[in-house]
C-alpha cells in the first residue's frame, strides 16, 4: 500500500479533523449524551458469558421476543399488502401520506371535543424522531425547556445537541408521581418555550388523572408555554385510572402530542411515529411553529412510504381483544412486580404501576453493602445474575433503577427471583 | 371555549416562543435551507389546474410512477416475508442488523483490493439521513467542508443547520464536469475537515474516470481531509465509462461512502441507506469519527428492522437482467434528451449523460425574452406547459436547470416537446 504507515501519533497529526475535536465531543454533536440504547449496550457487555442461564432483559420497553406479546396478524399483513402492491415505492410527501395522516388524526382525536385534521399530523421515523424534530424546532439561542425528572433521556440528549437549555421539574413518588407544579412554576422564565409531559408516565408507570392534567394545562397557560405530551404509551393503562389524552385540554393551551405504533401494537422496530398539533385556536400555526416543522421535515427522512400506507388498515382492523389481551398480561406483570418487590430487601416500589411498561424502584442502601450507586448495582447484577436493568441515573434519578416489567410473566418472575438472590448475597452482615 | 380569543396580534404576545423567533428561522434549525423537496412542492403549486394534459415531472429522481421502472418482484417479496415472520418487530441495534450490514459490506467492497467488514457499515433512513449524520459528526466550531458546485442541496442545508461552513469548488462543464482541483486546493485550509464528491455525478450526469478519481484522492490526502463519496447512483452508468467506487482509493485517503437502495432498485420511498467507512488503515477509527457516528446513531432512528432484515435477500436475489433492463431504458432516455435538446433553442446540454438520472442544461437567455432567471423559467414552464423542472439555483448553478430525464421515454418526449413549444413561444422576436 502506498500510504506511509507510521505509528498512531504520527498518523494522527495529519488529519485536519483532529483540530478542536474535543469540542465536537462535548459541544456540538451530542456525543456525550446518555441514551437508553447506549446504556443498554453497556449493560449487556457486562454479562458473564459463562453463566448458562438466559439473560433476563428488563431494561428496554421491547417485549417482542415473547410470543405472548406478538403483534396482531393484521398489522404485518397490511405492510405486506402495501409493499406488494408496487403502489408505494415513491417518495412520500414531507408530512406523510394523506390517508395515513387522516387515520392518525382520527385515532388521536377520537375522544376530543374538537376534530383534528390530517394537516395536524406529521409522520416521523418512530417517536425518537418526533422528539428530535420538535426539540430542534423549538430551539433558539437562550431558550430553555422544562423536562420531568425522572423522564426519558432522549429529550435531554437532543436538547443538548441543539443547544436548548434543559431545566428539570420533579415528579413526586409520595404523590403517585404527580408533577410538582410549584417547582415547575418556579423554574420557568420568559425564555421557557415548552414543557414535556410523558403521559402515561414513562418511567414511573403512573397514570395522571383528568383533574391533574387540567391543572398542568392551566399552569402552562399561565406561564405562556406549550406542552409537548409524549403519549407513546397512550391507552396502555390497566389500573383504576383511564388514559386521558392531553390534547383534550388544547383549548386551554396548545398541545403537541407525540406518539407511535411501537408500544400499543408491540412493534417498536417498525419506526412509525407522529407529531400531532392539538391546537383548536391555531396558535402554533400563527406563530410559525407549524411552518418550522414543515421546513425541517423537508430535510429529514420520513418513514417508508409503504409503512405509512399500511397505517389506516392497521388502525382500522386491530380488534379490541388484541388490546385487552395485552393489557391483561401487563396488569398481571405489574402485580407480580409489586408483590415480589416486597420480598426484595434492597428495593422499594413506591407506587404500583397502572400503565406503560416501566416502573421506578428505589435502592435501599441501608440493606446492602459493597455497592456504591445505581450504576454499580446494575453492572454487578448483570455480571452476577445475567439480569439487565436500567440505572436510574439514565432517566435522571440517581440511586433508583428503572425496570421494564412488561415481559413474559415467567421471565419476570425469574428475573425478580435472581434480583432477590443478589440482594440477599449483598445484604449487610450484622456484626 | 375558555380561552380569550383576542385578535392575532394580542394573542401573539402571550407565547414565550415568539421571543427571538427570527433567530430560529435564520440560525438554528435551518428553516431557510433549500431542499429539492421544498422546491418541488413550490413548482407543483404553479401548475395551471385548467390544463387538462398530464403533468410531466422531470424534477425529482423518482421514476416509480412508470411501469417500466418497477422494482424487481423479489424486493417487495423479501420485505413481506421479513415482516410476516414476526421475527423482526423489535428495535434493531444502532448500526443495524448484523446480516444486513454484512450484505452491504460485501456489495460495496465487491471490487475493492481489500475486504470491508459489517463493522464498517451503518444503516440509515435513506441516504438523506446518511448525509445528515455524517455532516453532524464532522461539524465543530470553525470547521468547513468543501462541496461541489453544482451539487446536492441536502449537504448545504444540513451543514447550515449544524454550523459547518461550506465552501464550493467547481465542476467544469467544458471538461465533462470533472472537478476543478486547483480551485479545490485553493479553498482548503487547516479547518477543512472533508470534501464531498457525488459519484457518479448528480446533478451533472457524468461519470468520473479511474484516473480522475485517483487524482481527487491524492489531492485530499495532500490537504489532510477525508472524502465523503455519495454513491447513491452507484452502478447506474450506461455510457463508455464504468462506475468506479471511490472506496477503491481508500489506501490513499479515508473514504466515507454513502449509498442506498433507492436508485438502483427503484425504491426511493423505502428509505434504506448506509454510511460505509472505507478505511483499511483504520484512521477514522483512530481519530474518533467512528465513535462519533456510533454515539450519534444511539439518539437517532434507524430503518425499520424488517426492512433491514430483507436487505440480504434483496441484494442476493436481484438478477442482472433487472439492472440491465433499467440501464437500457436510461441510456435510451439520455439519448432522447441529448438529441432533442439540440432542437430547443433556449437550452444547451453541454455533456451527454452517462450515468445517474439527471443532467444540467444551460439556459440561453440570448434566445428568449420575458424570462429573468432559472426560477422564472421553471415557474412559467410549470404554469404554461405543466412541465416541472428544477431551477439550477437549487443545486448551486444559477441560470441553469436540472432535468431528471429518467422517466418513461414517451413522457420524456412529451415533456421535451412542450419545453420546445415554450422556448419558441418566448423566442426573442426579430424587429
Amino acid at each position: 500500500m502506498s500510504m506511509e504507515n507510521g505509528n498512531g501519533s504520527m498518523r494522527r497529526k495529519k488529519w485536519n479533523f483532529l483540530q478542536g475535536n474535543k469540542e465536537v465531543n462535548n459541544n456540538n454533536n451530542g456525543s456525550s449524551a446518555i441514551s437508553v440504547r447506549g446504556v443498554y449496550s453497556m449493560m449487556l457487555s457486562n454479562i458473564n458469558e459463562e453463566d448458562e442461564r438466559d439473560v433476563v432483559r428488563l431494561c428496554r420497553a421491547d417485549p417482542t421476543d415473547f410470543p405472548c406479546f406478538r403483534t396482531t396478524q393484521d398489522a404485518p399483513h397490511a405492510i405486506a399488502e402495501a409493499v406488494e402492491s408496487f403502489r408505494f415505492n415513491s417518495y412520500a410527501p414531507s408530512g406523510g401520506l394523506f390517508q395515513a395522516r387522516r387515520a392518525v388524526a382520527d385515532l388521536v382525536s377520537s375522544d376530543f371535543p374538537y376534530k383534528l385534521s390530517p394537516e395536524n399530523v406529521f409522520l416521523t421515523v418512530g417517536c425518537t424522531e418526533a422528539i428530535n424534530i420538535i426539540t430542534t424546532v423549538l430551539a433558539r439561542p437562550g431558550a430553555n425547556i422544562l423536562l420531568p425528572r425522572p423522564g426519558y433521556p432522549q429529550y435531554q440528549a437532543r436538547a443538548a445537541f441543539c443547544r436548548l437549555e434543559v431545566r428539570y421539574f420533579d415528579l413526586l413518588p409520595d404523590r403517585g408521581w404527580e408533577l410538582d407544579l410549584d417547582s415547575l412554576e418556579a423554574l420557568a422564565d420568559d425564555n421557557t418555550v415548552a414543557m414535556v409531559l410523558i403521559n402515561p408516565s414513562n418511567p414511573c408507570g403512573n397514570v395522571f388523572t383528568y383533574h391533574h392534567l387540567k391543572k398542568v394545562a392551566e399552569t402552562a397557560k399561565k406561564l405562556g408555554i406549550f406542552i409537548i405530551s409524549d403519549e407513546v404509551y397512550a391507552h396502555l393503562t390497566f389500573g383504576s385510572k383511564p388514559y386521558v389524552a392531553m390534547g383534550a385540554f388544547a383549548s386551554i393551551v396548545p398541545i403537541i402530542t407525540l406518539g407511535s405504533l411501537s408500544k400499543r401494537w408491540v412493534v417498536p422496530g417498525w419506526r412509525l411515529g407522529w407529531i400531532v398539533t392539538c391546537d383548536p385556536h391555531g396558535i402554533l400555526q400563527d406563530i410559525g411553529i407549524v411552518t418550522n416543522i414543515k421546513t425541517y421535515l423537508d430535510i429529514t427522512s420520513n418513514p417508508p412510504t409503504f409503512v405509512q400506507a399500511a397505517v389506516p388498515q392497521i388502525l382500522e382492523k386491530t380488534k379490541d381483544d388484541f388490546y385487552t389481551k395485552n393489557l391483561n398480561i401487563m396488569k398481571e406483570a405489574a402485580e407480580i412486580l409489586y408483590d415480589r418487590c416486597k420480598e426484595i430487601p434492597c428495593l422499594t416500589c413506591p407506587h404500583k404501576p397502572e400503565g406503560t411498561m416501566t416502573a421506578m424502584l428505589k435502592i435501599n442502601f441501608s440493606k446492602i453493602e459493597g455497592i456504591v450507586d445505581d450504576v454499580d448495582f446494575c453492572v454487578k447484577l448483570a455480571k452476577e445474575e445475567s439480569v439487565v436493568l436500567l440505572p436510574g441515573e439514565t432517566v435522571g434519578l440517581k440511586n433508583w433503577i428503572r425496570i421494564t416489567y412488561v415481559v413474559d410473566p415467567s421471565a419476570l418472575k425469574e428475573g425478580l427471583s435472581r434480583i432477590k438472590s443478589f440482594s440477599l448475597r449483598h445484604a449487610i452482615q450484622l456484626p
